[in-house]
């Protein structure tokens, strides 16, 4: 890794912290603009073949941007959404990050052949905590190397709520360095979700060429205005239905 | 898959369905004795390395069965333990058993090319749940070839918690029919981990011929008797310095 990504993470970390997020307003969008930043979410473990189906309809019926399932239902996602411009998004090293690259980089192109355009990976998490950034930015980087040759996009799952605030943009960095499409906050698998504060500091540190996901905790159209003003230009939800017909309540959130 | 596995599936959800466990006193064994079925286990997403340095320190000093570490961390956990008896475990398609076959295979094949002996893999619980017991089936078998191929053992994660009694059933006949080594009841990232009645039940589906592992909640040296008495032959613990210490409090339970 180049010493210039070490000296910005360094800078960031000294320039940028400590992190107040200043949103005064939230966005102004109308539900079909928010429906298609959405990535229409089902992860659980048990999920069944007959959930993805009813996922994939609600995601043609709202238009949102993909669905993101787990890589053994990409085919049958695939399936249903053909014909359609909802995208199938899939997971990678998932939730936990802690899997090989080579494992990690086997399961990208396995979903890409399956008919995935978009990998939301998980960065390791225990490697960036041990301070291996060299092991952190070549475990993403073979991802996207390995994606982008199948015009597939990447986005890094950072998992901001294991994260402090330095570690937070010391894991935009090396993404963006290595070359990921968007930094995304949270797995839905752990103790919180996106905050106002984590989306606008990773939209800090990015800056405006790559994408922010904030997934897990949006559940209303209003959560949705405030992240979009926070700097999420797409959001990771399970409660995409609920988001976009306006309710206020929705299902747990990833 | 033959037509006899599916029998035998029948049959016995037949015939032992509703079960019961009827367990009436806990197992005689030393702390040794103890120390020597345990997989020191630590699997958290922000694991460090510098813990893993400690787990394998602790499973030296104990003469654990194994440490189990996440895949990123079995060079680490190999070197450590090199000219001792520990054997180093890792998981794969772990924790939610929903990522493609041929990415399992290749997860499992790079750590024990790092140095893993043990296989700890996660079936594909949404399929179980939608009734393709056949994907099933191949899913663990393919596992079960590449590992075996390398004499390293197969452990398969039936995620018991998210199964009824008759799903339970089913996955341990699946596994055992597809060359497992182990059945083993949970992840220790869902709602419960191990309890007597599912480890009584795995038992009594498996036979002797084949191990059960019982992981998640098995916190103290009682706790292991007892899990003992029920059919375990393994138990999964991130508590097992308690347990051997004839503590009765510890950590969290996997």
């Amino acid at each position: 890794m180049q010493k210039e990504i070490l000296d910005r993470c360094q800078q960031l970390v000294s320039t940028l912290l400590p992190f107040s997020a200043n949103i005064s307003t939230g966005a102004t969008l109308t539900l079909p603009q928010i429906a298609g930043l959405i990535d229409h979410t089902a992860l659980k473990a048990d999920t069944s073949s007959a959930q993805i189906d009813l996922l994939c309809q609600e995601a043609r019926t709202h238009q949102f941007a993909s669905v993101c399932v787990n890589s053994i239902f990409v085919a049958q996602a695939a399936e249903a959404l053909a014909g359609s411009d909802v995208a199938v998004c899939t997971v990678v090293g998932f939730p936990l990050g802690a899997s090989l690259t080579v494992a990690k980089v086997a399961e990208a192109e396995a979903a890409i052949a399956h008919g995935a355009s978009e990998i939301d990976m998980v960065l390791p998490i225990g490697l960036l905590k041990s301070g291996a950034n060299q092991a952190v930015y070549e475990d993403i980087a073979a991802v996207v190397i390995a994606s982008h040759a199948h015009n597939a996009l990447v986005k890094v799952i950072i998992e901001t709520c294991l994260l402090t605030d330095a570690e937070k943009i010391i894991a935009c960095v090396l993404s963006q360095a290595a070359g990921a499409d968007f930094v995304k906050t949270s797995t839905g698998f752990n103790a919180t979700g996106a905050t106002v504060h984590d989306v606008a500091l990773m939209r800090q540190v990015v800056g405006p060429d790559i994408g922010v996901k904030a997934a897990g905790g949006v559940r209303s159209y209003t959560d949705a205005l405030q992240i979009v003003a926070a700097g999420a230009s797409r959001i990771g939800a399970s409660a995409g239905v609920t988001i976009v017909t306006g309710g206020s309540t929705g299902a747990t959130g990833y």
